[in-house]
């Protein structure tokens, strides 16, 4: 196999995108889609990686980070032009290098690697990568030899009425073979009307150098999409939103509906697991078999386990255990550890706390910095009082603790094993095991008395 | 009319499904794929519906129940075997057997209604249900006759250049003369490269014996879509959701998008109800006229009157009256009956308990296991303690009574007769009616003490 | 430019609707749909807008208002019949009127404005509005003579096999010199199956007259789309909600999934925000730059600052600042002004207050009529009392105040600047500034007493 190498062009600006947001940073399925290609380029065999870098280049490297090499483009000058900056780079090298645009997330490495194969295959100095397209108004075409390589590449506004009948377009994605590109790129010249050089003049100056240019056309005309706007992003994230679910379900989950549910890229699922409408599913989330996930539930960067149930709640950066019921409407805020067996009913708010094996807190509550213990019941109305408005305190709830509904647990505070409280407590000091707290006033009836109340109204 | 018979396949395995689950158990909105079959065939007057179990054989028939027959299918030797298996339930008999598999859950009852006459009226030995495929590609191809009967069945891979150009498929089912069918399967051989006995072969013989084989061509080519894969499971799904939502619309049922609200089959819905997005329904619910369900509620076994608003909430196995409001944000837990000109606000829970006419609950309580009267106004924080670690007690509010907020009812316990409860008490014994029950502490002011608690901090 | 008139046909019953609502009144995203029409044929400088009411007259001026004239249908007697009450308000006027019917609600104003420059620039006495069908059965087909104008309309069920081949179909709307309407509309007759008038007659009449009938042929086939059931109605309101995100998208707001976000008609949304799935924005709702909403958000009449995030929350009638924080389950209710800065957390409701910048409610409160200052800290559990079950009274909370957890505030109650309200309190009277205010009972602790209650259970 020759070396490889990989252009990657990333310096563009995006007007039509209209955001303060460097184009190629705008994320498809949660991952910006100049990484989705730096992600699917990675699994090439790639000596050496450069992207070239131009607007938002300090944000666009932070993002990639450092296993692959920058090219500063200062000004955008055409396509043309970023290759070039790569010179310094590439220059001299035997080998193949491909050219691909860092607006393009939905090109699949398989792709890629087919074009590498078909460049090697038909020892051509340049190789297009081309696509069917249903509607090819507005792409170059692609007219063939007799041979069946490449003849030219005719822009639309170019084309006769022939040609326009052409249906297999230009990518825009190229092999070329690396000496011959940068001696090429050398030629290319900026007299057109943009003032700007252009990456097809290449193939041009190679043909006539006699070079064979061969053409790889690929099946699926959505791998190649370019996203100039957010009309085209959205259509991006539908169709990457499509493949990740299809693998899913090909995995063994039931997705009831697969337009109307958003897996982030890197998410786990088991089999039988079953995903209801509405569903938002991101980050590093590993979800185990025979879950029931939704409707209308988020979760990100989450760890369950095992014929767990989270309905129309939020849940992130936590752990949840085998057999944990949560929802509906509840809310399992950061740096939570639930155990298996564990119930977190309606309009309960769980914040960096551990629930241990089998303990409730089924409605109304507040959990936060606490540990529970296990078999621990947490009546309705629970609030832990962590926050004194200067500093955060713990709650600890021992094994087998009972505490009764719309009790304040005031950190730092120890409840014991075993021990209960009574509805309605304040509970200040630490509660001993076994012991019966309690701290409320006691009740007195005043009869007749509403009649009162209602002449002082 | 001929007597009819049925024979379902439903014993494969599913194996692509990659599922615990036995492949015709996989519900589509809401109901076991076989079961919408079974659902369909039972509305044509058949003597005797053979089901055709192996795989699940307990799980298939604990679901179809006992209305229906079964013949156990020992080993899976293909699908001419499947049907050889009701032999002895149905050989020898005069008339008209359907075959259909369990994994088509879109075929309709008209369409196999159709089949049964064009059969009938033909006098063939068997019909075949076909159906026209804008892609025919891996379908069984029918080639029709010069009578425009059915010449043969071409599989995709047999198929000559020509023969894969017709656009007219198999669909899978078909019907047969019984007894003809019988003896025909008798004759039907092993001899192919999966050493399986399939039933396409049947109409081979029969045609050999010099019999009319009729196809009978249906429009909609969903109906035949047969169920291998959870991507496939999901199709069936947006289909018979389209078939469930369209009809509603027909019925005067506005939904603001039929692509996101999910109505089980048995559901009913009347006149002037608007439909939110994210909304479920299922179970056997029945929704009265002009209410306003959604965005995103979940509706599962209710009873809900006329006029009644149920916004981002849950309702489950209750009945609830006309003129209610609920949510947003509010949960209904089965076994409540919810009168009349309630109201059940925001973070409410409400579980096993009866709400009398003109009664709320507007905001932040639980109440459970109670009963609570007519006008009465629960005020915002009130909880139910029904549980003391050990058993539920009940609650029992009368008419007019009062609530105050952040009150604490523990039960068992009986508030009378417009009676008023103070706000923040915890009632531990019975309120007379008329009476003002007051349980807390009194408040102190300590002035100018921030600044000391500042310090301590 | 010639004077211009409109009649707008807005009689019908709409029987398939099935509905108790007049059919023009049906909302499309929100806008009832004779309404959409109206406010496009206002954009294009009409002298006389004349809407022909029938059913539902009253409800539909109602909805209309006075800038517009009305005219009445008595019975329903045909679309001639219909235009011919406009008569008293338009016959004998110099000029052109367009005829366009109230169940089209996706027709656009440049379509209309194309239409009438047509007209003019033909010289006809009538152009029809044409649109290519790909399928065009049912439809009026529009057959043109050697000159290119209108030979004749046939309609599908007197129309030739080569005549339905035709694609180009009549879409309903009209222009029409006025004065050629007017007498030709005398000369339309009934004599036909259903007993009625027929505007088309008019097309037929003026034509034998030797007039020239004009047709502009318009690309998009949705905006002629009549809404005749609830089918269409739901068809037409994806396709309105595909052109206003789409619309929002060219602007920089990013959507997920258009598919599955729901924009009413007036919403303004600034560059850089992101709407999740499952959100409805409607009404005069403005929202800000950056800003984060949903996933399942409901805002309605909002105005909302920037780089605000709204998740899984609702929000009515409400002024929200800047970098304010919502959600999930939050419930903003109208008449609320939330400054810049402010969190309102999990499980909060908020009715008819002000939060000054800064302040904070993060978990299971409820505040109703109350004026919360700046950096207030509004514990978890905390209720503003106030209702008494006859009066709705006001909490004051000043600048700097720190309530506590579980706390009630019983109005009239005012607590004064960074006064601190201990967790559990119940506060009836006034708290000043600097004051640490406390309810609440002592705690008592029993040791080893849970055996014992148990015992008794």
């Amino acid at each position: 196999m020759n070396n490889r190498y990989a252009v990657i062009l990333a310096a563009g600006q995006g007007t039509r995108m209209k955001s303060k947001l460097y184009k190629v940073l705008h994320p498809v399925c949660g991952k910006p889609m100049v990484q989705h290609v730096v992600d699917q380029v990675s699994q090439l065999n790639i000596e050496k990686i450069v992207t070239i870098i131009g607007h938002g280049a300090e944000l666009v490297r932070d993002q990639l980070g450092d296993k692959i090499e920058y090219a500063l483009q200062k000004e955008q000058l055409g396509t043309a032009h970023a290759v070039m900056q790569a010179k310094e780079m590439l220059d001299g090298k035997e080998g193949v290098t491909i050219v691909v645009c860092g607006d393009t997330p939905l090109i699949k490495h398989e792709t890629m690697e087919a074009l590498f194969k078909h460049h090697e295959e038909t020892a051509a100095k340049a190789t297009i990568l081309t696509v069917f397209a249903d509607n090819p108004a507005g792409y170059g075409r692609i007219v063939r030899n007799e041979s069946g390589h490449v003849g030219k590449i005719v822009e639309h506004k170019d084309a006769t009425e022939d040609e326009r009948k052409i249906q297999e377009i230009n990518s825009g994605t190229y092999c070329f073979d690396n000496k011959a590109l940068f001696e090429a790129l050398n030629k290319v010249s900026n007299d057109n009307v943009q003032g700007e050089y252009y990456l097809p003049d290449v193939i041009e100056i190679l043909k006539n150098e006699g070079a064979t240019i061969s053409a790889y056309q690929t099946a699926e005309f959505d791998e190649t999409l370019g996203i100039n706007d957010r009309i085209a992003l959205s259509e991006a994230e539908r169709i990457m939103r499509k493949r990740i679910n299809e693998q899913h379900m090909r995995n063994g989950v039931t997705i009831i509906d697969p337009s109307n549910t958003y897996i982030g890229a890197e998410v786990e699922i088991g089999m039988d697991t079953i995903l209801y409408p509405g569903t938002m599913i991101s980050g590093k989330t590993t979800i185990g078999s025979n879950c029931i996930i939704g409707p209308q539930s988020e979760i990100s960067n989450c760890i369950i386990g095992d014929q767990t149930v989270i309905r129309q709640s939020a849940a992130f950066d936590s752990q949840i255990g085998s057999d944990v019921q949560i929802g509906p409407f509840a809310h399992i805020r950061p740096k939570s550890e639930i155990h298996g067996n564990v119930k977190i009913g309606n309009f309960v708010e769980v914040k960096k706390s551990v629930f241990g094996e089998g303990s409730k807190a089924s409605h109304l509550s507040y959990i936060g910095d606490a540990e529970v213990g296990r078999d621990v019941n947490i009546g309705c109305g629970t609030i832990t009082v962590n926050y004194d408005g200067k500093n955060k305190f713990l709650t600890k709830i021992e094994d087998g603790v009972f505490v009764g509904c719309n009790s304040n647990l005031v950190a730092p505070v120890k409840v014991g094993k075993n021990a209960y409280i009574a509805a309605g407590s304040t509970i200040t000091e630490d509660v001993p095991g076994e012991a019966l707290s309690i701290a409320r006033a006691r009740q007195v009836n005043k009869e007749n008395y509403v009649e009162k109340l209602n002449r002082k109204k």
